[in-house]
Parts: C-alpha cells; sequence; structure tokens
C-alpha cells in the first residue's frame, strides 16, 4: 500500500461556537492521527464554522474508518456538526455532461488520463454525438441522449438513470448548453459543478461574449459554480480571467475565453475533490491553495 | 530644449475606407516626421478607423504646429476625418473631484508631484472639507462645494465655473461619491473619468463591495469609464482585478480594492493623456502598453 | 474562397531611418491593399525599426503575390529591409519534438485538432516511445530516435532527415529533455522554440522546479524562447506566471507548472505564425495581442 | 476598549511530531479562548512545524497575557516549540531606511496615516538629505546618515543608535541603496524587510531593470524578502509581477516597477505584523491572504 493512500481529510462545519476546533484536534490526537494541514475558518458574520484537516495515522498504517466514523460522530453531535472523512486517494465517481464544445471535456480527460484529476469518470452524457470519439478514445461510456422542450422530462430521466447506475457523486457540467429542471438541480445541489463563461455576476444568461463585446470590457472570465435553481446564479468555488482589447471580436473572445474556462473549471473540481470547498447559504468558504 | 518636447502624437479615426493609414503616413512623411510608434485599428464591424503615430520632426526641431494642422487639415477632411496633434509633453490641465475617500487622490497627487502622472494639476474639489490639508500640502487650490438634494444646481454651477477658470481639459471623478447631473454629463463626454469599484458591468451602482461579498466572489476589480449619463455604465478604459477568499468581510474587501483603483484611475488618465483611447459609439479603442 | 484566406501580413524589419513606415504604407496603398492593423516600432537605443500590417485586397479578390514581392522588394531594397508577406492562412509546417512529458503536445495537438492552432504538424520526433499512441489518434507520424552520448550526432543527421523531408519550417521543443548540437541551433536560429520550465533567466538548466523550491520562491512560470547556442539563454518570445506557496514541494510544482508551460508554448507559437515576433540582436519585438 | 484590540495571535514552530497541534489547540480551549482562523502546516521534508491562530477570549474580556504566556510556556517547551503571543492591535516600532528613490516610502506613509499599516513607525534614515520634507509633513523624525566606504561603520553605528533608541522591532529597507554590514545582517536576521527590483533570484545584483531589459524579459517583478548576510539572497516573503514589452526602455521599466515595489513591501510588511510569515532555513512558510 502506497504512502499516498494512507492519507486522510476531515472536514467539519457547524454553528460558530466554544470548542469547535478542540473538539476536532483532540479527537484527531486521540485516534492517533497526524495531522500535516489544518485549516480553519470562523465566520462571524454567518457564524458559521468551517474546518478541513488532512492527516495519516501516525504510523502510517491505514485508518479504521468504521471506528473513526463512530466515534467522531458522537463528539460531532454536540456541536451539531456536518462532517466528513475522505481518503486522499478516494476517487469520486464522476459523470460529466456536454453539448458540443469539447475544450473543457478534452482538458478534463487529458488531466484524468495522466492521473492529474483525482476523480473517477464513469460516463459522458451528452445532448449531441459529436464527441463520442473523444470520449471513445479514451474508454469512456458516452451516452447521446437527445433533447427538446417537449422531451426534457424524459431525456433527463435517462441521465437520472445513468447517474443512478454510475454511483455518481459528482456531476460536472462542461459546458452543457442546456438548463436543468428545478428538480435535478434540488436533486444534485452542492454535487453538481458548471462552468460559466464570464465572470458572474456580471454577463449572466446567454452569449456572455456577446455582452462582453458590446461592453467592451478589458477583462473577460469564467466562473465554475455549485449548480442552484437560480439560472447561472448557483455558488461561486472559484473564478478565472484573462485581459482582452479591442482587436478581440466576439468570436476572439469566445476562443481566448476557452483556456480559462478549462482551467477554472479543473481547479474547481480539484478543489471540490480536495475538499476545499464548504457550501453555506450560496456561498462558498474555499480553502483555496495560493 | 530638451528631446522629450519634441515628440508628438497624431491620433486620428473616421469611418473606414480605403487610404485610411496612407493619408496619414505620407502626410507625416512629407512633412518631414520620423515615426517611433504607429498603431492602427480597423474596426470591421462598425466599420471605423482608429490610429496613433508618435513621431519627432527628423532634424529634431520643434515642429511647425500651426502649419502641421493647416495642412493635414485639408487631407483628413476627404475622410471626415476627427483628428488631433498633441505635443507628447503637453500637459492638460486636470480638475480632480472627491469626496471623503482620500487613496486615489493621494496616489495620483504622488505620481503628480514625482513627475510620474502627465498632467497639469489646476484644482481640487470637493463636496467634503476632509482633503484640504492633503491638497494644501501638494499646494493645490481646494474648493469645498457642499451638496445636497435641493442645492445641486447651484453646487454644478460652482463647479462648472472652477472647471471654466482653470480652463480644465480633463474631469477625474477619485471616488467622487455624487452623481453627476446630465448636463454635466453631456458637457464632459470623452472628457471626465470616473474610477468604480468593481469589474463592470457586474456590481453597477451603490456599495459593490458590499454585493461582491454577498455574492461570494473570489475576484474584485476597478474599472474606470468615461462619465457617461446612464449611471456606473459610460465606456470602459481600463480595468483592474485582484483575488479575494472568504475571510475578506465587505470593509476587508473595499480595503482590498483600493490599490487597485488607485492605479487603474491613474492608468486610464495615463493613456488618456497619451492619447492611446479613442471613444466610439460608447465603447472604446484603447491601443494600450502592455 | 473564404474572406479569411483573403487576408495578409506584411513584415519588415530594417536599420531605423526616414521614411520606413512610408515606403510600406505608400507601396500597400498603391497596390490596392486595405490596411486592417498595423503596428510599428522604432528601437531608438538599438536603431532598429519593425512593422507588422494585417491587410486585404480591396476588392476582396486573392493578392497577386508574384506581384507584391517583386515590386515591393525592389522598394525594401532601397531600406536595406528584411520583409515577408505571408498569407493569414498559411499553415507553415511544424515538427514537434518531444521526451516524456505529454502536457505540451497534447495540448499543442487538441488546438491543432480543433483549428485553434494555425500550423501544419508534419510530424512529432522523440528520443522516447512514449508518446506514440497519442501521435497515433491524431494521426500524426511519429518518430522514434533514441539518443545517447555516442549516437548523438547520428540522431541527428535523423531528426534533420524528417525535418528535411516534411519541409519543416517550425521546429517546437515541447519538453525535449536534449540539448540541440550547436550546428542545429545555427541551423535552426529563429525557426526553433523551446519552453524552458522556469522565469529566465532565472532557473537556468536542470531541475528549475527544485532550484525554485530551495529558494522558496511565491511565483514560478514558463519562458517560450527561441532556441541558441547558448543553453536556456535564447531571446524570449513570452513568459507565463503563476502564484506558489509553501505547500508546494517540488512535484507540486511541476504539476501546477504544466499548465503555464502548455499556455506559453502555444501562445509563443501563435505569436510566431501570426508574424508578431521579430528577431534582433538576441531579444524580440513582439507586437502581442494583450 | 473596541473589539479589534481584543484579537490575540499566537504563532508557533517546532519540530514535526506528534500532537504539535493539539498542544496548541488544546491549551488555547482550556484557556477560555474562541478561534476565529487557525492554519497549519508540516513541512514534511523539512520536519518542521509551523501554526498561526487568531483567537480571542470567549466573553470578549482581554487577554490574560501574562498568565497565557507563563502557562503556554510550558507545554510549549515540551515540543521545542518557538512561539509568540501577538495582540492583533499590537503596532511593532518600524524604523524606515531610504536613499533617494521616495516611492516606497510615500506609499508606506500613506498606508500608515489611514491606518492600513499596522506599524508605528518612529523614524526614518537615509544617507540622502532628499526626503526630509515628506517625513516632516507625516511628522516623522528624519535622520540623515551620509555614508561613504570609509565611513560605513560609523554612519552604522549612527543606524543602530537609532534603532536602539526607537525601540526598533522592524527595520524596513524601502529602497535603501546601501548593502548592511555583516553585523547588522546577523543582528537584525528575520527582522528587517528589503525590497529587490526583480523576480529574485533572477536579476540580483545592480540595475536590475537594466539587466531585464538587455534580456528582453516580458515580465518584471519586485521582491520582498528578509535581509541577509547574501546579498538579495534573503528568504523571500512575497513577490509582485507586471507584464512588458519591447516598448519599455529600462527607465520605462524601471518606472513601471515602481508600483510593483510599492505593493510588494506593503504586503510584506503586513504579512510580517500579521504573524503570517514563519522563517526557517533560509525560506519562509507565509500563511497568505489570497
Amino acid at each position: 500500500m502506497n504512502q499516498q493512500s494512507l492519507t486522510y481529510i476531515l472536514t467539519a462545519s457547524c454553528p460558530g461556537r466554544s470548542g469547535t476546533v478542540d473538539v476536532v484536534t483532540r479527537f484527531l490526537r486521540e485516534f492517533g492521527c497526524y495531522i500535516t494541514e489544518l485549516n480553519s475558518f470562523d465566520d462571524s458574520l454567518n457564524h458559521r464554522f468551517f474546518i478541513r484537516a488532512v492527516f495519516r495515522v501516525e504510523d502510517n498504517d491505514p485508518l479504521d474508518q468504521t471506528a473513526f466514523c463512530t466515534d467522531f460522530a458522537e463528539r460531532a453531535k454536540a456541536f451539531d456538526m456536518e462532517w466528513e472523512l475522505t481518503a486522499s486517494d478516494y476517487r469520486p465517481k464522476v459523470v460529466i455532461m456536454v453539448s458540443k464544445y469539447d475544450h473543457c471535456l478534452n482538458d478534463l480527460l487529458y488531466r484524468y488520463r495522466t492521473g492529474n484529476l483525482p476523480v473517477d469518470i464513469r460516463a459522458i452524457i451528452s445532448n449531441h454525438p459529436d464527441l463520442q470519439s473523444l470520449a471513445q478514445w479514451h474508454e469512456i461510456p458516452y451516452y447521446h441522449f437527445p433533447i427538446t422542450a417537449a422531451t426534457k422530462p424524459e431525456q433527463e430521466a435517462q441521465v437520472q438513470a445513468v447517474l443512478d447506475e454510475t454511483g455518481c457523486e459528482l456531476l460536472v457540467l462542461a459546458r452543457y448548453m442546456q438548463v436543468l429542471s428545478h428538480e435535478m438541480c434540488v436533486r444534485w445541489a452542492g454535487k453538481a459543478i458548471n462552468i460559466h463563461h464570464s465572470l458572474l455576476p456580471g454577463f449572466k444568461g446567454a452569449k456572455p461574449y456577446h455582452q462582453a463585446y458590446n461592453k467592451g470590457v478589458k477583462l473577460v472570465g469564467a466562473t465554475a459554480h455549485y449548480v442552484s435553481d437560480d439560472l447561472d446564479e448557483g455558488p461561486i468555488i472559484t473564478q478565472g480571467m484573462e485581459t482582452v482589447n479591442h482587436t478581440y471580436y466576439p468570436a476572439d473572445l469566445a476562443r481566448k475565453g476557452m483556456d480559462v474556462e478549462s482551467l477554472t473549471l479543473a481547479r474547481a473540481i480539484q478543489y471540490h475533490v480536495e475538499k476545499r470547498v464548504f457550501l453555506f447559504n450560496d456561498k462558498t468558504v474555499v480553502f483555496e491553495r495560493s
């Protein structure tokens, strides 16, 4: 068993009150855990506490996760804590949804293939057939589920069936050009990441690069956010940016934006999987990494 | 006469058509001018041509500006050209308007005092008395014109009187927390620069840092733009940006934003004075400098 | 014939003297060319002039390139001008050299496949077999030429044979971990681009990320430069940068650096192909695009 | 007593071993402290542990610092911990050394005057008289101690006398163009911050902007570092960066660099005073703030 697999991440969040840090760190100490990285933040406006600890067992043995969870649950209950234990080599099952643009998909698949995206991609779903061969080369199942206004409920049922079968834990909308239904949004709240091609909340809605062109902005960017029912309004995870000037027509802005979209989406997934992101009240706390 | 004073900038703009570049460059050649930097752009969507040439007279003598203008005017007429000749050591007369925040003002005065802001600051006008001593140390006249909803027309008349007396050519709103009247906006169109503390068009209106905090954005910024009648919607000259995270409460965002506001406003003034900015149809073409 | 194919780029460089701009723009005018973008710079320290004009023929017909070149050559001679005419849809023949790292190659091939890298990739050469299948999927010939200190001359002869056969116009070293011989460097001066994984001239030589880690830098970056005989010292085309902190061990720095290496190399190739880069005295003038 | 004054920062560092986090957090809990922000890092290559906790007393009463220190010292001893307790409203006594350039000094004084630099500036020392009036306006004592190779020991004795009299805790070299003696470097190790106008370790030594110009770099920057005996080689605290191009002659680079120097130095001081910086083995760990 390699060393990497012996590292764990404990994340927790609860109302802010005395003893929140101590209940976590004391437990880790008593359970024989060696903390290598720790971050906590107590939001004094929202009265909410967030903590993330990276640790290994002191003798580098595997952790008895069941015992850990049973024991910690008891202590956490008194603080009304939401918490999670994750082995740092755990690869959550991911389904990616796309339409025709392939820059984000290609980027994610490259990182995945080279071991630089810590997920387990189980399926790619699209409302178009175009990206099937890319999926095939990477040997990932590709589902083509066309959609129209009339067939949306059926299509979403097809999608949900794949998500169920694959045991999907994280849904990634990598330039999927359809709006998810209210039901889907609720069901996947906090577990679905979208990439929007603007610095939200600027340029919500359709054709953000055309909007940006019309405004003559000198910076364009992208926003990775959790999907919410309020279109293009979900909690922001991370944002990226590029400078532009007058020589960029809308198509040029779109082309330039592709790189920042890909990077921003990949970074959001990385942060999510590394348990750096906490969601509370439509906003996030992200213990980002420089 | 030092060498610096012998450099000139010719800027011109007209409908896009054949011969626009040639009419400028051929004239400069025939007039004995040595071009050191040249930029032109023909906007194919808006059918508009823009050009900026930096030059000196070939023998390093001063330019006969009167003859230059008379002769060039004739050629420019055929192209329906708007154009301007500027000695690069010309310092336009500037009036700065402020309220209570002094970070932008302090930054501009520092650059001005050390010869790094190529303007001639003739007056500072404020609706508050707070920044008078700062103005005094820099030996710049300070006018305190209080304003209320009721006295706005009178106050603006006072302001305009100062602008007239000083021969103001560029009006800089350095965190002036009042909205200019329609009449002022029209009168100073293209000659008044404002700094807004957000990445417009995101977070228009009041308290942008509070808005940014509520949205949980991961980037904040500032936008320098020409004042227009449409509040916080004027043509964008340049924008700046900083990364932020969850540890920034609104007051922290405001504090962090001060640096980027100062830098962005100073850069916009620099670009304007160096004749790098062209205004057309509510947008700008800026031959920026990296 | 589509409109894109009807655009051309004229670049020229010569000793700085009177009339350099005019000889170019007047000729373009007389030849019936419509300039859409023009940049010139007269380097007053090095007494060198550089110009780049993007244009189309006025009636959108194709350009008579032969006549253009014959006629312009005459005028250019008087100025001792080095110049080049390029159709903007021209795709120079490119050979990419790699070793085992595939992030730059993968990025270039993605851009190439989606029409976002304006080149014609004719071959991939490597001293290792590892990246063959990636090349195959993109249907590009892959040559595996192993190299040792003893076989270097033979290997370079093999390489040069491929460059000759393919008519290679631009050689791209996409993390090729071998030093080219003096002869190769001379032969490909100004036509071979390398990506170095540091902000040159900082961290020259081997293992720059280890060097960066040891120094505890807070920024890491990459430099795309023309290959020169002086290892890691060639003329810089463009540089990219990322922030890092203490949590980045050398392997983390290397991983984080991959994205900036890929972006920086792709941008350098783009600039080179768009004729934005001029080489003079071991330095470049780059009419970059924001 | 305002709320701000009731916040404290505990920082500690020791060899990495089991229980390091717990010894700190458990003590804080037992002492009735409410942690609002916590960061720890265990450097597995250097086997060193670093922690920073921001806290207040639970009932918002002031902390009994003497008792705190006495009690914590006992626990820390077992871990061979170096530690420090700091009231977050504590303003360390600072002396600034300058020569003739005033951009960093002006920036620091502005932040100081407006309450945005959490220090207590007790004196400004210069080897030139030029910046006296700036100091005067800010009502800070200014010492003019000329220096020559021959008088260096005497001059440094004068400097040290001021540092002693003022009780200086942090020495800031804000573009002081002299090299400190070995004795001074040793004496002020970890307590003296310098700003170097390049992205160290690139362009060490004199005239870095001339060096950068000669290399044709496309990025320039500044490095704030602790002064060490090895000139321009001290541990890096933070770095800043700007893009440049061929139109920047050395004087232009220097001018452009001024802003990034000022910002980078101010940020380094802020980080130092907020106890975000740990020094170990010629490198720093900085719990930076996005």
